[in-house]
């Protein structure tokens, strides 16, 4: 398996997007990734009981379409909260897409993400969908101007893409994603989409992206605040003629590690340009009971204020790691517990058997002044692990949000 | 039942003081709060798993001890995983205090607060249980004293007092506490002890703070972190005369009502004073389907950065109240729900049966920019309801834990 440039056009059949409707001041924000051919798809959704009228759509399509061609994405407003005219609204928009691209309407997911409780502009997207038609393209660029579309308070465009051998045939899997706030997905990021030129089943392609997700996607939080947008789509166009997967076999496994080198790295984009972010924070727990208690433990790490803020201030704070330990619900030892910390800078042991070692603050100060850093806890009650990933809670994070809609 | 004046030592009896001995670099560090006569002792204590050196001992004196006269504290120092040698220096603190009060030991109560992982310079403490003996009254002034002493980032000292009639007795009931950071108490709050000169058995003693905790101190925060310290110590001397309330009965119940008031206040004041926090959050979800839906839609609507964030920028995002609601765990249906805020500028409807009013973003703004803020959600699912207190996520409030130890 080898990284290659590119998003969602990396995959041979696909093309994108992204244009400028006026439906954000300035930036561009409306993405269309299409595939050439009919393709399985596949999603998963957010669990908030305040689903967006774009989620619920994309809930019943995963259920009832057994193909699917074209993601149409707008950014600026998350059509959540919108009622009855949201839902018409969000209709409108997958007709209009599926009109401009000549298709049935059932075979296009919709995706929204930005201000909560406004309703789309809706001519402007309308107007946009056909602009999209016409100027798709399956250019690494056109992916570009897709991930950039789908951006609110992201810095930076996020994509990954990879190509392996499956049946003597080359398949190429890529993806792009946003984030930055209201990160904490669960079932799915804030939006993403992954492509693959892949044949394979629409029950086996949604078993591994619903796999996938729980370690991946729903292992990051930015604030704790899960979205009522996340989306992750994935389409599966086949053109790369590999014979069609349809068991869990090798070439299913092939397929599963791509699909986890792609999601991973846009998890860590993803965590790392949390809003305000300076540095990526990756918290691993080792030798936990159960996976379960590996996973809720390394979640109430990365998400503490308090771990996140000392992270910021390079203060190797580490009472508040044990301390988000403690309160995460899992039972443990905290008599056993070793914590290490590391950077490019260097390794650190901080914690043995839940005390301080000896160890040097400076040196401490310097592992935590890196742009990654990772934190280790090693829970000594078994042989289960679990990594999440979060970002340092700064001055811009409240910069941004106390005036996010002015 | 009546406002009074002071706070540990409003109840007749009591004893109080607080000093500095250099635990931490300039501010008093120490408080005693002690009873002339032995009292009935209950208390709750932190559920995080992590439990700091004096809270596993007060656990021990509140099942063990059928009467305590004393509660001994210190502030810098939290004596939380330390180990063998934090559990010797708490058991030295509690001898020393005893000791100078000519007490026995197993009376004595000790609550620690401050940084995790460092041991408690035992002989300053040991120097300041003497001095602290010498030292005590039964002033107001002494009272202020103790509530000072156990402040860490806190910016003023948290107080309240009522005096009620019982049994044609005047009794008196008042407090102190801090909060300020790792508030999301469960169980009990940072610190807080409770004096008064009612009798009562200590069963009911002990049955009226647990109940109590759930709709005062248990919901508040300041930024979702579960304290390893949490300590709620409540003293009842006997003092005013009353005939023993042994059983459920009206004077229990004026009883209940007094303690309610006065956790009621030191809940409020510590989430008003919540690290950096220019502004109370106050929410109330009514008409949820049950009291426990009501308790946590609330909780998860204070402990929302982005609703926090939002509040600090007087920004109306409703959006992110639904969506805290949405993830909160709790089922209901986001089509009915109405939303409003209020405040001393006045009150408005933000959302009715879940989508924006036509409400004034200008008066929205006004109502956000008082210093205390009050949100309501009326979900129309049944007739619970449940109050909680937060604060607004602020600049300050990284400022302070990004440089805690430093």
């Amino acid at each position: 398996m080898k990284k290659i440039d590119g998003g969602v056009t990396a995959a041979k059949g696909f093309k994108a997007g992204g244009i400028y409707v006026g439906i954000k001041k300035k930036r561009k924000d409306m993405a269309l990734v299409y595939s050439e051919v009919p393709a399985k798809g596949a999603g998963t959704f957010t669990t908030n009981v305040v689903k967006a009228a774009p989620v619920k759509w994309g809930i019943k399509i995963t259920k009832e379409s057994p193909f699917v061609q074209a993601v149409i994405l707008n950014s600026g407003v998350a059509n959540a909260c919108t009622g009855k005219e949201g839902e018409i609204n969000n209709q409108r928009m997958a007709e209009a897409m599926a009109n401009a691209l000549n298709i049935s309407v059932a075979s296009v997911y919709t995706a929204s993400t930005g201000v909560i409780g406004k309703q789309l502009p809706i001519d402007l997207i309308e107007r946009g969908c056909v602009l999209l038609a016409e100027e798709m393209a399956d250019t690494i660029e056109a992916g570009n101007l897709a991930a950039e579309a789908i951006m609110t308070t992201d810095t930076y465009p996020k994509q990954y893409a990879v190509s392996f051998t499956i049946d003597g045939k080359e398949v190429k899997l890529g993806g792009m994603a946003k984030g930055s706030g209201m990160i904490h997905p669960n079932m799915a990021t804030m939006l993403g989409v992954i492509t693959t030129d892949l044949s394979i089943s629409k029950e086996l392609l949604q078993e591994a992206i619903s796999e996938n997700v729980k370690h991946t996607f729903n292992m990051i939080s930015v604030d704790r605040d899960t979205s009522t947008n996340d989306s992750l789509i994935i389409m599966a166009n086949g053109m790369a003629g590999n014979k069609e997967i349809t068991e869990k076999n090798e070439d299913y496994q092939k397929f599963y590690e791509a699909l986890n080198m792609v999601t991973r790295e846009l998890s860590k984009m993803m965590a790392a340009d949390g809003e305000g972010a300076t540095k990526l924070l990756e918290v691993e727990v080792i030798n936990a009971r159960s996976k379960n208690d590996a996973i809720i433990l390394s979640k109430s790490i990365i998400t503490s204020n308090l771990v996140k803020t000392a992270v910021y201030g390079s203060d190797a704070n580490w009472g508040r790691i044990l301390c988000a330990m403690g309160y995460s619900g899992v039972d443990f030892d905290p008599d056993v517990v070793d914590l290490y910390i590391e950077s490019e800078a260097g390794k650190l042991k901080l914690v043995e058997d839940g005390m301080a070692t000896d160890y040097s603050e400076d040196l401490a100060s310097k592992i935590l002044s890196a742009k990654e850093v990772k934190a280790t806890a090693d829970m000594k009650a078994g042989s289960d692990s679990a990594t999440a990933w979060g970002c340092d809670l700064t001055y811009d994070y409240v910069k941004i949000n106390a005036d996010y809609r002015s």
